[in-house]
């Protein structure tokens, strides 16, 4: 378990909410959320469903210890039977989630929440705050490794992320994204990842010589032997320095294997073609030119473009804080509560935004393939109660411009339910893979995109449409409320 | 103790050159690192230096545990020896550093660790994944606060942080930085900090109606009683709604004193005027109108101007992130080691871009004020050894354009060393005030800068300046090296 002390993870109203609850006929309600988000980040075609990991752990260590309680009653805001409450507090409820690695669009219920009101509200905070971070992430580092085609992207974040957690758990994300590797050895330790990296600046100005520092790095770690080329100057002196070195070790009989140099600043289109020449007439043409400094997909693919002979890149501050995007919207929204019989019934929350307009009911996600091609047609929101077969013709239409529809031929497409269960009764009945499962998961994901929806800008959007009883149901619950 | 199972928090090239200096000649070196930054965060003026209390805990939690060791072994690059060394691994240095709440700026040494060369290379990636963080939340705080001009700022970015971590030290920066208090209730209780909120549309929905919503939510918090107008319609339904219960309290004798409304969507500025009228109309003058909804320092100045009705601001995703700036650039940079006979040796790294030039020695930080105003007048990075006294005149010169300078007469001004002794022989020497006194601090911090310093957008930038013996020694470097 990564941590297991956030049960006070969350928003102080919920628990003026959960005490304003405590004792009222309201206490006895199952409430039904959703969590979605409504853009995707970096303007981008698609989101991959990440943190779910430890949105389960996080359920699973909750409860509130004396000193959670002592430090709540200390606020003279709750009183005792509640705070009596909160001593035998557990999670007795249900959650259904899309699995990591999934990718994801607009409105779709990722996560969703049945349970007695008190707890379902508890929980929202924690939820959003892991979905939301790993989310972003992963999509993040999905975009970075497009760009680079190919060549392996390493996370090396971790000094400029938003705390310990944004670099651990944005390892973990950047993994999942699609990175090859981190720098960060908790995350290896935790995640099961692989750890990378060689020396710093500081390792070269350390030595009376950048020639002597290569040298003695080169002799402690053959086997991957990175040299960062830069500290001085990178061609009339860290690259030839670099050259040397691989040649004293050739010279030994020395089976040069992983090995090559580091660009960290400058024009790394320039300087990785000049170094390119450079180790290739020296005879090492299979020296792996590798790049940091600043980088993002879009400086990646504008180097790609310019032809840079970089083969691996070291990406930083840019993926692990998101940084044209730090944020990723998803929001848990009430979308059904049970009446005084306990029959469920939809809800909905209107805005002068049509946007912000939520979906009510309890919902499914159906995702909608085409046979042919394997890739993805449309996701379809139905009730939970609706059932679908690809023996009949399916006609999915926009339900902003309804006159938009498209019929999809029986056999020509097949269907996915994405929602699973995780928790059933307050138990959790999920095993997640492991990271690195979860990373495969999201490539074959990513390969049911055309690459039409996944470039960095403007992408081709994916219908999201909801089903002809759900879109009812809205429109009537908008006009009798509105 | 915030947590204790951070020491492998650190990239794996730290770990490769602990290795690469191990069993050397150099591993006896004591080796000088700064902490500093290039750039004020948000093209803002300054930034305030926040994290300290976490990089104490994190230097005295550290030592590997078996669990570690087994790791880093599995990862078949480090050898039985050095394995051997970590196990009995602790900090045995000194560590320096500005006190929290401090106003910082550009290239000035924030905090300086000197230690045997393992340790300061190892402790590197920790100390700036704190720094970098919470500098950055404190800063971004400072400046939603003064667009506020007094009115209260409330943390409410939990759920859009990045990661608990995120969530939680923000929370504890964003106080430092100026906030009155945080939703986050983990926060409260680490740090000793107020909490607020009081609910979430979900609240109004779970009722048959509005009005029942309010009337039991005040029915429960008398005495701190909120209402969010905007889950129907904010004018039609909302206020009127959240009237009529004030009226109801007011009826049942119950004495309204922290009691208001909060607007969390559509146009602020229309929409509170409208409201305030209301409420005043209806008697209710005292009531506060809160507002939300992706607010951020500029939104805040707009409102302000356009003369909206909010007395409290919710501030959430970019606060929490620094949307606009969400990483902090702090580096950790080798400027000084032992030679052979134990002797300090000061060190410097070039680079093609001349920003990026270190500088060199063992350093200090002076901060020079005006005896009248009590402003900060410049600050001076000086060497060491370098002493100064008020009773001399002082020229302060600037050193990439060397003939601008000013000097300040006797008595005029007064001076003050900003970095203090925090490890001293790997022992804690230093103890951190509360968060609330950090707040204090920053405050008085803050009102050392005049308004021109503390602007949104093109601020005027205080001076840092190389003292002449500093600037003497780096240019003399850089020529020898160039």
């Amino acid at each position: 378990m990564y941590r297991n002390d956030l049960s006070l993870l969350t928003d102080f109203y919920e628990m003026t909410m959960m005490q304003g609850y405590h004792k009222t006929e309201q206490e006895n309600k199952i409430a039904v959320f959703d969590v979605f988000f409504r853009d995707n980040p970096s303007k981008g075609g698609y989101a991959i469903a990440t943190g779910l990991q430890q949105v389960i752990e996080y359920i699973e260590q909750l409860h509130f210890s004396d000193c959670d309680l002592d430090y709540i009653k200390s606020l003279n805001v709750f009183n005792d039977e509640f705070i009596e409450y909160l001593k035998n507090f557990k999670f007795t409820g249900e959650i259904y989630a899309i699995p990591e690695g999934t990718v994801v669009f607009p409105m779709e219920p990722l996560l969703r929440v049945k349970a007695p009101i008190m707890q379902a509200q508890l929980v929202e905070t924690a939820i959003l705050n892991i979905i939301n971070h790993q989310s972003l992430i992963a999509t993040k580092a999905s975009r970075v490794v497009w760009a680079a085609q190919g060549d392996p992207v390493l996370e090396f974040g971790l000094r400029r992320a938003q705390g310990p957690d944004a670099g651990t758990l944005g390892a973990r994300a950047a993994i999942i994204g699609g990175c090859s590797g981190t720098s960060n050895v908790l995350a290896g330790k935790l995640f099961d990842v692989p750890v990378k990296g060689t020396h710093a600046h500081s390792w070269v100005m350390s030595f009376n010589s950048e020639i002597e520092a290569f040298r003695t790095y080169a002799n402690k770690f053959p086997n991957d032997c990175t040299l960062l080329v830069d500290t001085y100057n990178t061609l009339t002196q860290g690259v030839p320095d670099a050259i040397k070195c691989f040649e004293e070790m050739r010279e030994k009989g020395i089976e040069l294997k992983h090995y090559g140099i580091r660009l960290d600043s400058g024009d790394l289109a320039y300087l990785s073609k000049r170094a390119r020449k450079m180790l290739d007439d020296a005879g090492f043409n299979d020296a792996v030119i590798s790049a940091s400094s600043d980088l993002d997909e879009n400086l990646i693919a504008s180097l790609k473009i310019q032809g840079a002979k970089v083969g691996a890149w070291g990406v930083g501050t840019r993926l692990i804080t998101s940084n044209d995007c730090p944020s990723f919207g998803g929001v848990y929204k009430l979308s059904a509560e049970t009446d005084e019989n306990g029959n469920f019934v939809p809800k909905i929350k209107l805005s002068n935004n049509t946007a912000k307009i939520t979906i009510p009911g309890i919902k499914k996600v159906i995702r909608v393939y085409d046979k042919e091609t394997n890739k993805i047609k449309a996701d379809l929101i139905a009730l939970e109660s609706e059932c679908y077969s690809d023996e009949m013709p399916l006609t999915l239409f926009d339900h902003n411009a309804t006159w938009k529809t498209m019929t999809l031929q029986p056999k020509k497409y097949y269907l996915r339910e994405l929602l699973v269960p995780v928790f059933i009764d307050g138990k959790c009945v999920y095993k997640s893979p492991s990271v690195m499962e979860i990373k495969q998961t999201a490539q074959k994901e990513l390969d049911t995109l055309w690459e039409e929806h996944r470039r960095l800008s403007n992408p081709h959007i994916l219908p999201v449409d909801l089903s002809e009883p759900l879109y009812l149901l809205r429109e009537k619950m908008i006009r009798s409320l509105g």
